[in-house]
């Protein structure tokens, strides 16, 4: 039986600016700090259950280490490492808690050229009292500042590497199921929409022939209860003088999006909300024409095609 | 390797007055109605995958003939039938499309006195141009009528037999995973929300010492996307002179709510929208004593506790 | 002392398809007709307490015949009478009744080359049990079908006469003040929000060089309650293939916005949701130079800045 | 010619605990302080224009000084001075700029006991850079913290004087329409909702026998654009462990509603949101008999009926 992946974790975040993406991340999006270790800051949102859905750190330029996803079970880490190592995948092993909040590791370099990160154990730090829900299923109390996501929810990441070895490992080495998926007109897949949960996607993955590096990452996401929340969201970033692409609605994956930068890494974020959840064991993955694309990128609103906003990525 | 539930996926309900019930599901609700055969209606709501998620039929009296679920794989409806038949429990078996849409199935009765039914090959019929949503991931146009809910989230049954033996039996014989409970005085459990899926229930079974018989159902429940759309649905009941308890925010699930009662069944349905969804392999069911069961009731809104309306239940 | 308007009332619409406009406006749009008398519709919205806001008739191409204002005293329609005539204006009087539902009422030109109509007395029909709301200050029930928005909100009028003497009129001989105006880069006022309300504007006039006629309609505007109702419109309309600008927030007004034409008579009909009210009786207009035109036009979202659709008016 | 009220303008408030009173007001409300003078503190909301809609100010209970309300014009206070002592009244004059904001007043006890201020000089102060809105329009940034409504809406008076006179004063004198009123069963109007704008209310007046003292404030109220706004007020109110009531929606003024105790002064606040505007100027008082009262209260949600939270009453 193979080793599976339960969701997705976390991600892994260089800034060139700390402190603004601080702000940024602390104060517009209105995430949570767990805890700040030699100068690693851990955030969440107030409705994540680990120590952290992302993590920011000073470096040169803006990029991604990795991106970590949690297993199914304990022993399906070093499974997965067996597994990789038998394809021929170079394997880098990570100490229990050298991350903190984060127990024995794997990581590893995808076809699409992006590295990503297996592990199971985690810590659930206790909330402080002030910060805390009232509420024992809701680790801390909502809307206390900025926009107020519930949870960290999905990746969007670009490669201009081979686009079929690239699903073909998501789908069959790593077990992401295709949702919805758009084909070019030469034939290949160049967009898919991946998830091993009933979300539509915990990862979209979109291959575009040439990037400033072969492996990228369009945006990270948090997602919020209602729409209305992201109109809520649109009013603070445009007092806070953010750009931002948005809201409109998705027609692949139905839900509400407004993407924002952040102006110390260069990191997209987007707002989501709404959208639809796959419970079908046999789930046909819906596929989508070159023409049908902007239908599929933009339901209705503020459209993502043609936005120069949106054509930048960071190294991933 | 034991056979696996994958979703929730209908209700049989009767109904002595089908001319009201189809009323109050068609127009009020706003469901939409996949086919009629030999006087049974099949309804589902525009984001329902499946043929539908409701049948309704004339009988004598309010009544569910059983709750259906679909399995993960094909095999699995007849490796069920073995595991239940090896537990002594004695198992119907319905040929393929005996009931519209729905292939191969067994049912049986659970401790807790209720008739589960599983099934894994299912028909999804096509819908007519004008009902059929622009979007290829939805199955009928959204907002045609009524309060126009996405799709079948959840039942909540009641059960007056033994507490011990009928959460056993959905935990270990059926695979669900307990998420949220209620403790009673007396150390039982009491209340259970339980899932197969990353929805904190997909039913939510209730203990209650003296019940009209062994078996009842609570409610079913539909979601809708926002919470906005609760309030409007408050409206739409207002202005039909129908009845409700709500709108409210649970503590247990942290989703919005709103009750009201089909006139011709007696059934309730319940209007869900929000809440939290479990992707933690190793989720910690969250515990809830007697004296927390009204915060985990109402986090806030019109309360359910004590309201007469409320404890009405059907037969199940 | 000066006679005074009350308030916006209704808009006389002129179709090419009356047949398609009434789906528009009805199933659509969700207006509710009061009547139909010698071929014209008379509608309203759920929340109206007129006899009609909107009246539809065939003819061999849409265009606006005149705009209702309602006056704050009976004596204040032949008052106007005496002071337009004073101003050498040609007053056309119509007979109490001739317009189903408006009383003795006055029609004149302006010098932006509209036609505006000012009567006082209304008559405010029954409506019939099933469709009445059952709240006593609430005309019909709310959400019966289409987006169903509350209430007639205001009109947006575009003319190539002189800016000045337009504005002029509009505030010294009818008395609207002025709340928010767009000053063009030669001086001239080219866009003025007045109105005789709290409301930001009833009447909004854009001053445009070359137009096909020059009076136009740009748009008619209804209410809703809530921003997200503005989301559910974007749905309901998307999914009617009907093509829209929107949604998005307006600087000036600080509301929500969605424009979509009636396909018959190629009249936008605006959907309005949000923004301030001025009670204070020494409001400064507030300035925008036309540099801020876009933060004016648009605060986030789907810009209506040089979109086509934007650009078509219909002769008023 | 009458002197004539344009709109509420500010509600004078002493708390016995003015840190807890600022707490709520400014961190849980939400609204911004404009200024602090010899121990006052100015507030007001992110849309309110004025330079405050409530002071607040240590004193050994909790009560109300008095509700200020802005005229038409300049003229209108010294002729409303006239006006009231010709009608055998003692009114107070109040040097220009001693309440910091409002120029020169005058303060007089009405026959429901309570004491009004009428002023019509006001100062906008300017609005620090970084927490000033981008729009022209609009005083601060929006969602800057806490619940965040829009601006000062009503307030809520309780007397036990003699109804007729009382409400006759309002009328007549003071020149408030009524908008909708509830009749008791011995033939007494004993709630009135009057405006002098096309709110349903600026002022509610109800009549009840036994008081602790013949004037009293049951609520102010501030008002949000949207109903999910007072969803969100819910959650926020439960995570500091607030009690309240609500959310629910009213028969009379069709708003949405939650009421909320300032646990420094004991002062109660409605969050509103939603309703409708009476533009009509012939408007017929809505009238409630008193077997329509739960109706009139509560359309839907948690019932302010018999609720004893929603009887406490501050001394006014």
């Amino acid at each position: 039986m193979k080793p599976e992946i339960a969701k997705l974790g976390y991600l892994s975040l260089v800034t060139s600016d700390l402190e603004k993406s601080l702000w940024f991340f602390k104060e517009v999006i209105g995430l949570e700090e767990t805890t700040e270790i030699n100068g690693v800051h851990y955030l969440r949102a107030w409705g994540d259950f680990q120590h952290h859905t992302l993590s920011l750190e000073q470096g040169d330029r803006g990029y991604v280490r990795h991106i970590g996803f949690r297993t199914k079970a304990p022993e399906h880490v070093l499974e997965f490492k067996q597994l990789l190592e038998d394809g021929g995948i170079e394997v880098e092993q990570i100490k229990a808690w050298e991350t903190p909040g984060i127990g024995e590791a794997i990581r590893f370099p995808l076809p699409s050229g992006h590295t990503f990160e297996l592990y199971y154990d985690i810590t659930r730090p206790e909330v402080e009292e002030h910060r805390r829900s009232v509420l024992k299923n809701q680790t801390y109390k909502s809307w206390a500042k900025g926009i107020s996501p519930r949870r960290f929810d999905h990746v969007n990441i670009h490669s201009s590497n081979d686009s079929a070895e690239a699903y073909d490992f998501l789908e069959n080495v790593l077990g992401f199921k295709m949702r919805e998926f758009l084909r070019g007109d030469n034939g290949d897949v160049i967009a898919g929409w991946m998830s091993v949960t009933p979300l539509v996607h915990d990862v979209a993955l979109v291959i575009k022939p040439d990037l400033p590096t072969p492996a990228r990452l369009h945006h990270l996401s948090y997602w919020t209860d209602d729409s209305q929340d992201i109109l809520r969201a649109a009013d603070i970033l445009r007092e806070h003088n953010l750009e931002f692409v948005g809201p409109g609605k998705h027609g692949i994956t139905q839900a509400m999006y407004l993407y924002v930068m952040d102006p110390g890494s260069g990191c997209r974020v987007e707002l989501f909300s709404g959208g639809y959840l796959i419970f079908e064991p046999d789930w046909e993955p819906i596929e989508w024409l070159e023409a049908e694309r902007p239908l599929g990128n933009t339901y209705w609103g503020d459209s993502i095609q043609d936005k120069e906003l949106n054509k930048i990525t960071i190294e991933a």
